[in-house]
């Protein structure tokens, strides 16, 4: 049995010991160039009082026990894990509530209206955009509402390639649950074995896909929602042109309407065939090219990540200077050579020499593999969040923050995102890394990703990594992306969101909102917020 | 110049004439076994006073000619013909206003609003569900807004294959203005000649593709609508995972949240390669398999129509009695002869064999043609609303409705739609025919579109249709299927459609639509009615 850590990205037993990091540090301080503050160990978790007994209602499924509530406390952006960290829990929510059934759902909700506590509905915790963090102010406490036991895969319907699976089941449950059936709901976000399906229905997540069925929407058939109001239940179909879908307002939603506890999912035969290429390319421009030749070149590859060379460096993918194109196409039934051939083409023809590959492998049984670059990249990929926390306890500035614009925007946008966020990192910390790489892409523009990295100072990274936040924020609105593409809103994007948003459309939620949940007691500040003559 | 015809399909030129339809008359007799009631002429259009003087700050771009206005009466559906027919015009909109900007169409709004008129939002007036015939009950007139002059595209971003088109746009003058740069929308409804882009969107109206981009939905990347509070226009991006899209709920709002003016799109480059086949198979339940197969394979064909011996025989294709699936695979630089045989090893494997084909043509100039089968298909499905309306003047009962079920549930649902149509055509009208063709296909389920014909008894046709509707759309409900995959609500699915979208959802909708339209203005009686405290 494992422990999940308070703060730190998965498991205790995962975070390194003090000395492994000593040996990081060293190592990192070569690698980047700057020195961290060096390693030391997190103080232990300052849990408050909390504001409110659990209801006699909920004490059959509740918790206030303190570590508890100290891990339902914040999710894993920057601001969380430094004031997990630094033991700092103050934000914990008063009680947690692990309900067993959508009766026992509904009654958490009923008996918050009745106490005016909030309720915050809660996955796996590994929100990076302050998703599930609720001070609580003007409620009587906060209840975070874990949906840890709805975790099952409930029914197969295999001609229609579709199961019903609970909210509260983690990706690894889910795989685990389909893989007899040799199905797959292929649906793998860096945080896969920590987060849920509800959460990612409720955050717009994005999986593993690059193309095609990019997020968790396209995978949605129907959904069940409680919302203090009722149960919201739609049909299970395949498309409808019906009105406007009911379940692409769920999606996105954030757990300020309602609370997911099941839906009903595209799934798909584990894929047998797959194909796979490195390309490397000496410059970005031309990598950025090929990339938008092969998004509109209608073959949809299932993997198609561009890293910028600073990009395969952090991930140990590539030391050359080269930024490195990974592409691979994926099958249940048909051999794949012919579509990685062309896509091949189109990318030598733009600038790029085939680095690794072309392979073409067949799963017999178990996970196909991937080889050469693609395998280094998948392990730096998968440990990534758990460097990030380490990186963190050794005093490092560090995040991550990702959009989506339009092919002619981009070389404008990234320009200017790649200058304020080297601009402020400059100010705040003197120096500092920045990295692209395109998670996704479409026929009409990337969804690139960044990561910075840059020396903090005690006691002062939090404001460094505010200004740079901004800063990065501003100029993504400035030149036409998205203030998320799949890391969601959460709290910590309204400011941008607000104004990214229709306002007619804000107009629209908020009476929406009002209408579902008319206590306002579900995940209050995401998205929206109470005016004063509400509720 | 052509003129519309102020009920049938397309033209007045295009209506056939007394003697050809007593000709079509005798032929159809020996073609369903029944007689028609023969060709006779339609009577001179009735159109009543208008309600309403035209608001002296609209009249430089409003006409209240009665001609027109008949004109603006009815939508294509068979209640709508026959009124038509009958020159029965009372729902005749009191006027209708062109405005030329979008200025002109918040005018619009302002003053509707100011002497209590309703407004209709207009494109090509090609509406099979009453979505724009309003009574005007609890109004002080009806104002029809005729968005035709708003047809142009304004802009092409090459780079991201986008272009901004104005709502108005007809199809056909939107592929003229984007022929020359060798793009397409590829956006081809049946009504492809007489609706707009604004149509499309309002009521997710699907095209030619049968999979992945079946629904407009998909080839949409930013709209601007004018509601009554205020102008909402998202930005263009190509994917967002900032809250709930905002474009989802414009989409499908049948033009009660606001008028759509224009809109960003997703283009193509118009396809170079096409490969196809047209496989013939003895028995419905293999061709579904097939069908089925083909959906869940990966190889997303661009046609994949399915027909079976009553859909091949109507539409003059086929007379032997077999079932037959039209497979088409297109590109713009890719041959694609490997994908359509691997679907032709599908079909084949599951029962098929190949009736026509493979063909593999290259386009230098022009349009792609089709061959054998399919091109007969395409004739007959391009004439199929002239014939229709050729139908309804012989007095036949005819019409057509369409759905979308997940696969498990197709076969109940299909010999349930069935036997229902068939029981109350027999009730009705004493014999008839139906019909059953795939249009789309997902791998979660087929969206089956149903043809029925028969003998009409003057002066009850109205009700004999309404009885075989009624049976057709409680069929659908009861059996799992939407009660429309591309066809819209309307007025005429009302019934259906409350009871199909979860009640939450309804009442979220009743809230936008009371914040964005206050004075519930826009198309009275669309998806949602106005409450007794509402405005």
């Amino acid at each position: 049995m494992h422990t999940r850590s308070p703060w730190a990205w998965g498991h205790i037993e995962r975070f390194p010991s003090l000395a492994d990091r000593a040996d990081l540090a060293l190592q990192l301080e070569a690698f980047l160039g700057f020195p961290s503050l060096g390693a030391s160990d997190p103080a232990p978790p300052r849990v408050p009082e909390p504001r409110l007994a659990i209801p006699a209602a909920l004490a059959p499924f509740s918790s206030a026990e303190p570590m508890d509530r100290a891990r339902h406390c914040y999710g894993r952006c920057f601001p969380d894990l430094l004031r997990g960290f630094q033991g700092d829990f103050r934000p914990a929510p008063d009680l947690i509530a692990r309900p067993r059934n959508d009766e026992e759902v509904a009654l958490v909700l009923q008996v918050a209206r009745e106490v005016g506590a909030a309720v915050i509905p809660y996955g796996g915790g590994s929100s990076v955009v302050g998703g599930i963090e609720c001070a609580g102010e003007g409620y009587s406490g906060v209840i975070c509402l874990d949906l840890e036991r709805l975790n099952r895969v409930l029914e197969v319907d295999r001609s229609s390639l579709s199961a019903r699976i609970q909210a509260g089941a983690l990706g690894p449950a889910i795989e685990a649950q389909l893989a007899p059936l040799d199905l797959t709901l292929r649906h793998f976000p860096q945080s896969f074995e920590f987060s849920t399906l509800g959460g990612w229905i409720a955050t717009r997540a994005g999986g593993h896909f690059a193309t095609l069925y990019t997020h968790i929407d396209e995978l949605v058939q129907s959904v069940r929602m409680l919302t203090p109001t009722g149960v919201w239940e739609s049909c299970r179909l395949p498309a409808s042109g019906a009105g406007p879908s009911p379940d692409r307002l769920v999606l996105g939603s954030e757990g300020c309407l309602g609370v997911i506890t099941e839906a009903w999912m595209r799934v798909r035969p584990r894929p047998q065939f797959r194909a796979s290429a490195t390309i490397s390319f000496m410059e970005w421009e031309a990598a950025v090219e090929a990339v938008r030749q092969l998004s509109q070149s209608g073959l949809n590859p299932a993997n198609c990540r561009l890293l910028d060379r600073r990009e395969a460096y952090l991930h140990r993918v590539s030391f050359d200077g080269d930024c490195l194109l990974l592409l691979a196409f994926e099958s249940p039934g048909l051999p794949q050579s012919f579509l990685l051939e062309e896509a091949i083409g189109i990318a030598t023809a733009a600038g790029g020499s085939v680095k690794d590959g072309p392979h073409e492998s067949r799963r017999i049984s178990g996970e196909t593999t991937q080889e050469g670059s693609a395998e280094v990249w998948k392990k730096a990929f998968l440990d990534a969040p758990y460097l990030f926390s380490s990186l963190v306890s050794m005093g490092l500035v560090v995040d991550t923050f990702e959009t989506a614009c339009t092919w002619d925007r981009f070389p404008t946008l990234h320009a200017n995102i790649v200058r304020a966020v080297r601009d402020q990192m400059k100010e705040q910390c003197g120096t500092g890394l920045i990295s692209c790489r395109f998670t996704h892409v479409y026929p009409d523009g990337p969804a690139p990703y960044y990561t910075f990295i840059a020396p903090g100072r005690a006691g002062e990274q939090m404001s460094q990594w505010k200004a740079i936040k901004e800063a990065a924020g501003e100029a993504i609105h400035k030149n036409g992306g998205t203030i998320t593409h799949h890391h969601a809103v959460g709290r910590m994007h309204r400011n941008v969101y607000d104004r990214e948003r229709p306002e007619p459309f804000a107009r629209a939620l908020h009476a929406a909102k009002r209408e579902l949940d008319p206590g306002w007691i579900l995940n209050p500040g995401v998205l929206i917020d109470q005016k004063k003559q509400d509720g």
